[in-house]
């Protein structure tokens, strides 16, 4: 399963992709922020957030989009921008028929390092490490965008494995009747 | 002068098409509300109101775009519905290269009552009357995106008015230089 990990942000918009599956190990397949200028009026950062999310789903092929779910910060103006990136980000994928799940930070924070309140150094730590990466991943604010993407992984494996042990309790015919499978 | 008011909403998107020019009277050319179900995912509902969008644009072709400026509200989640409608349709705008302006609630209401705190009432009451209109338009949520339009082809008009009064004063060639005609 490959996943796509977005931190969404205008000025700045991690974005991670992970290939992984369930008790196999996670790699690394693309790290990277997509930046916008301050400078630039909205209708023109948000096309051009677009174009480079649109461009690394080509690149990357991702099965699945795994955005971070927004909440209410200090800082309004700051939760604007990240609500309208994270729109486009999850515009991006369900066009083109991908599953986009939301994780909150605390979700994905709790997947990597087993604390849903652990600090930023901890989470660039624990990536670095699943990921069996030589050096923390660079820009340093991707990482949360990694941390999204095997948050994703090890979720979708979970419910890959009550899917399996379902299936083998009752058979597919009617998990088929379900159309739960995928 | 074209244009396509949007008052941004998941559930309910108001959208207005107003034909104008200074001096000139106003034409209602297309009101209407895109809704989408909060049953469906977030994913779902932002690309089918893309989708009503795009059809809106290439259906009646404004030359420009005027979306409602979101601020905080008392209610956390509608803003972030609002901001992440409004970025769909700042996007739609902006990717096809039209002018995209962003106008407060403020704004629209005191361009078509006077006054920036009127009610509801009495900004349907206006919109009527400056469309010319046999009935308010309906659904009323609609008028907030008839208002914004309104707003925006009045000050594009004083805009344009200016520009012709630069001009006449300078001569066009000094206002080519200055980038500003369009």
């Amino acid at each position: 399963m490959r996943v796509l990990g977005v931190d969404p942000g205008l000025t700045r918009c991690g974005v991670g992709v992970v290939d992984g599956a369930p008790g196999k190990p996670l790699r690394l397949v693309s790290v990277g922020v997509i930046r916008t200028s301050p400078d630039d009026d909205i209708g023109t950062r948000l096309v051009e957030l677009e174009r480079g999310i649109e461009e690394l789903i080509e690149q990357t092929r991702p099965d699945a989009v795994a955005v971070e779910r927004v909440f209410s910060q200090h800082n309004v103006s700051t939760v604007m921008g990240t609500a309208q990136a994270g729109a486009i980000a999850i515009a991006c994928g369900a066009r083109r028929g991908l599953p986009v799940a939301l994780h909150t930070p605390s979700e994905a924070k709790a997947a990597v390092t087993g604390s849903g309140r652990a600090d930023k150094l901890q989470v660039t730590t624990m990536v670095t490490r699943l990921l069996r990466l030589d050096a923390p991943p660079k820009p340093a604010d991707a990482a949360d965008a990694l941390a999204l993407a095997i948050c994703h992984v090890w979720r979708g494996g979970a419910q890959a494995r009550l899917q399996a042990a379902r299936t083998r309790a009752t058979g597919p015919a009617h998990d088929m009747r379900q159309g739960r499978t995928r």
